[in-house]
């Protein structure tokens, strides 16, 4: 029995502290295995009763006199429960309970020694605090959810991973109001032993799911969730993931700028990326997104996503655009409108003269037919046969249209909002990034400049000067600085010090006994180049404008380290402040491609064996006509208290 | 008969162009005058029938033998049919045909003359290109909108306004499938004559109305519905708005970075936040807001809007309070996260808890309870009665418990993303401001350092001196400059000129005749203060971060003009960029009060009699530690060519 088998495909559970009481959440899981049909054996364990709810109760999991796949375990002590599925050779076992690390400290620690001993036991876990499996296509109900109150389940070929219990219910009775399905809805509560990263890699080989879909607070698995991801897109499926942006995940340790500015959830955005997983933004489009990306593999568009629009109601498809719009989505075309005019045949004609125009996707807008005619108004929709990918947005409330298409496997939306956010994440859509060829680095130095200077990066010429003569070999004017990090704050710096003279006597205002002197260096724009071991997705590198104006707007692009220059060349194109340089407004234009090369030599912290770095930051970085040059660094290493 | 009744309450309709073939559009009016139970008069209008769709038909409105409150036009030959109105004494025309506005610059004329006749005929016109007006409580259907094929119409107290005629039908079949109903839909099409701002002048006369509901694309008539909005806050009457951000209307006419800048979307935002009109971000919202700005006054915060959050779905509340997060709105207390625990008693009294909270509004989240059992889970929330705004978002597909919300006046959410927008647009509504008593300016020189002298803001000390000799008062060193815009493209700014030898070196390689000689001026930061008077909503003001960053960050905050200090002050503290001279991480402080001093004076422009300036533009305006001073201005009399 595969792990798989045991958890998506039981053929027998046990429902350890299942209620006699039906009103009860405890007896759920046994009402909802029977009212969808479950085909396998289901053993009760309560130790006061011999019989739950018409079936037969065993005291103990290790009594239950046939072997048992999975056990969903209701009760508070799920330690004892743990030991009994050890005894019976129970191959997976789900916890709904808590008080483990969604407890606080002593929680963890109690989780900690649960995922020990159920390890020495041979036995998986899902949870603890998990609300279980949902096979729909096997009819297999085993959870607590309340969405299985409902008659009867939609199936489809889209599966869904939750931290969130609760949301695989949300998702679940959505989707089937819509006509959209599902296969496998898995609840991975807290992670403790089987986590998103292995449920995705389980679902890569799950010869029915074609669209993987992800309801995500955090990240605890970024490896094995990377190597799943690039699985899944080997076999041609997609994830989708909406994430919550409030996890603080790591932040706290973060130190510098670069910590400060790439919080989890940016940090996340370039993992995602970096994996070819979708991100939506709104919990809408994680639904009906669906039918758009299963069986199509990322455009992996190096411009602007292109579209086109069809509509019958000129207000709808500018809702439509209007959003694109504000997402960098462009339009191939004047957006054609039929509004009063349509019949099935003008639009499927004007769909195909769409099509034909430079786009990468078709919108389809419809009006009041959605409602009143929704054979009619989707009809031309479903038999247009072309090779780009079409959505389709119904204005009004229009229930049956939106079923038709889902049956017809065309995504449709319900709002401009959510159609915008699909489009705009598809056309985004990257397929998972091969890592870059880039050369290896030797182990850093200690001090910032050399550990700079061992990577490539030019760095303003320097020198140390001691008390009381400060003699040093760099020539006037000069900048002389403490060996600190943020400078602005502390007054630690003095510009353009003209000779010895004014060298010596700014040297004693500042109470210092050593000094770093350096060459005075200008550029024509300061940038910041920043590297983190990040604690949830490893290696990353930044890149935005430098100086104060880093923190306040935000204006930075950050990838998985490490990155080609290319890469980091397309980085820079991003960060908006650098239009400066890029030759904005006849401004003169800085050495783009040695800052790219800067980049790239920083990122290359993280092919160090051992990674001993955990941060490093660069601010500024002064990009020159020619060149550019490093004023200023900061490096943390791991071993730094 | 007044225009409201004519337009909204009509006895009697003539129908021009009524077709007696009931499956085309121009025999909707008819059919849906009918289906609908209208109790007044109907006249077909149809030069070659004697009868249509069963009823009496007329040749030509002025043959109709009785009188005629309001004719609805279906034809082409618009202005014949409007002779014949005129003839007939009829008090508003309807046109639903289009080819005026719409149609390019002849239309745009033809459009004219229809105007002008209609005005001397005494016929109020509504359109062209109009889908007319539907009045539920009353029963009056006169539209062709599809969505009329509905057969019963939700009653309701919001009004709506739009410029797009498809979008009333949507908007009304979706609340319609909500249980939010409406009063008063009115189509405006090109608004030739009644425009928007009539329509919600009478609408906040209206006794029926309540909320009154704008789906814009732009905005033709500002003053007007400034006036409107003023007197629709008065009687006690909220107004929301969804407005496309496509328009152009204004911008070409801009040149200077203001212009630029301050786009017509952004001048409309200043405009609605002037008029007390409540902006939502998403379509739906437009409808699902209703209940909580309906008979609510504005809250006016100073600061960031404060919520708290009760919850049956830990994901699901997670996912609001990361959208409010989003949008600025802060959390007033933890939320109370019920999941699987919830009775209703304990709902119930979590938000009686939860609104002792120093919050401004309370968010009931509710997950599955909302599907199975929408009585006992909407019950809490409907018998709250907590004098603080409340909105509820029901997780699951939940179409009972959105419409017993709706029949309770709650207002309900069938997303995390309308729910987050509406709250956020909510919590930042504010009253129509009230004009600032500013002090009258003069009418201004030509010159632009003279227009800033006489609104008393300092501007560096300067002079101009001619070939050959170049003489001139100011001390050295200097600036010189050519009198243009945008000296950085054109390279005719000299900095930092120590001497008069090397000033005539330079005024040599300028190979200028007559140059600007400004006293060198340094401050801790530049800034851009703007004026414009935008063609659309009249005198605005602007201020952001100035030089090369302006447009690529498009950090500015924009108000109508004239704005006081003290709204001057507000203003800044909302551009982020000068977070460096409000103290930010020990960097020195510059005189913000200073710069207010002068955003309000520039803004005074407004006041000079018969606004003469159409641009004008300090960038930069040096902000010190003590004042600001002006180094380069620009301005744009409208007289100029």
């Amino acid at each position: 029995m595969t792990l798989a088998q045991a958890l998506f495909s039981p053929r027998a559970v046990a429902l350890v502290g299942a209620s006699g009481d039906a009103a009860k959440t405890t007896a759920r899981p046994q009402r909802y295995l029977k009212k969808h049909g479950y085909g396998g054996k289901v053993f009760p364990v309560n130790p006061t009763r011999d019989e739950v709810l018409g079936e037969k109760a065993y005291r103990r999991v290790s009594e239950v006199p046939e072997a048992v796949d999975h056990a969903y375990i209701l009760i508070e002590n799920v330690e004892e429960a743990l030991e009994d599925c050890g005894r019976r050779g129970v191959a997976v076992a789900s916890i709904f309970s808590g008080g483990f690390a969604d407890a606080g400290a002593q929680g963890m620690q109690r989780q900690g020694r649960l995922v020990e001993r159920a390890r020495a036991l041979g036995v998986r876990l899902l949870g603890p605090n998990s609300m279980a499996v949902i096979n729909v296509t096997e009819r297999i109900a085993l959870s607590v959810n309340a969405v299985l109150e409902m008659d009867a389940l939609p199936g489809g070929t889209t599966s869904i991973v939750s931290q969130s219990g609760t949301m695989l219910g949300t998702l679940l009775s959505r989707g089937a109001a819509r006509g959209l399905g599902f296969d496998k809805l898995v609840s991975v509560g807290n992670e403790a032993d089987i986590g998103v990263g292995e449920l995705v890699e389980l679902l890569a080989e799950d010869p029915r799911t074609r669209v993987i879909t992800l309801f995500l607070e955090t990240v605890r698995d970024a490896e094995r969730l990377a190597a799943a991801a690039r699985k899944a897109h080997a076999a041609g499926k997609a994830i989708v993931a909406y994430k919550l942006g409030r996890s603080a995940l790591g932040e706290a340790a973060a130190r510098s700028h670069t910590g400060a500015l790439a919080g989890t959830d940016a940090a996340l955005d370039a993992f995602f990326r970096d994996c070819g997983i979708v991100r939506v933004d709104m919990l809408e489009t994680l639904l009906e997104i669906a039918p758009l990306v299963a069986s199509r593999m990322p455009l992996t568009l190096k411009r602007a996503g292109r579209v086109s629009v069809v509509t019958t109601t000129g207000g709808g498809a500018a809702s439509v655009v209007d959003r694109l719009g504000m997402r960098g989505v462009e339009l191939a075309a004047p957006t054609l409108d039929l509004t009063m005019a349509a019949s099935g045949q003008d639009y499927g004609s004007a769909l195909a003269k769409a099509a034909q125009s430079d786009c990468d996707a078709l919108v389809a807008c419809v009006g009041s037919s959605a409602q009143f005619h929704p054979e009619l108004a989707v009809k031309p929709i479903v038999q247009f046969a072309g090779t780009k990918p079409l959505v389709a947005c119904f204005m009004p409330q229009a229930d049956r249209s939106l079923a038709l298409a889902a049956g017809a496997g065309i995504a449709a939306f319900r709002t401009p909002e959510a159609c915008a956010d699909a489009l705009a994440a598809f056309l985004s859509w990257r397929a998972p990034r091969v890592a870059p060829s880039v050369p290896p680095a030797d182990r850093p130095g200690k001090e910032p400049f050399s550990v700079l200077s061992g990577l490539g990066i030019p760095v303003a010429q320097w020198a140390i000067a001691d008390a009381p003569a400060f003699r040093h070999a760099i020539a006037y004017p000069v900048a002389i600085k403490r060996l600190e990090a943020h400078k602005t704050e502390k007054g630690g710096v003095i510009l353009g010090v003209a000779d010895h003279a004014e060298f010596v006597k700014k040297a004693e205002s500042l109470a210092a006994e050593r000094l770093l002197v350096q060459k005075m260096e200008s550029g024509l724009a300061e940038a910041i180049v920043g590297y983190r071991d990040d604690p949830v997705v490893g290696p990353l590198i930044l890149v935005g404008v430098g100086g104060v104006m880093t923190e306040i707007y935000r204006d930075y692009v950050l990838r998985l380290a490490p990155v080609s220059e290319e890469e980091a060349g397309d980085m820079i194109e991003q960060v908006k402040g650098f239009a400066a340089i890029r030759g904005y407004r006849n401004l003169a234009r800085g050495d783009v491609r040695a800052l790219a090369r800067a980049v790239a030599a920083l990122s290359r912290l993280a092919l160090v064996e051992g990674r001993p770095v955990r941060e490093a930051e660069i601010n500024p970085l002064l990009v020159k006509a020619d060149g550019v040059v490093a004023v200023d660094a900061l490096v943390v290493r791991k071993d730094a208290a």
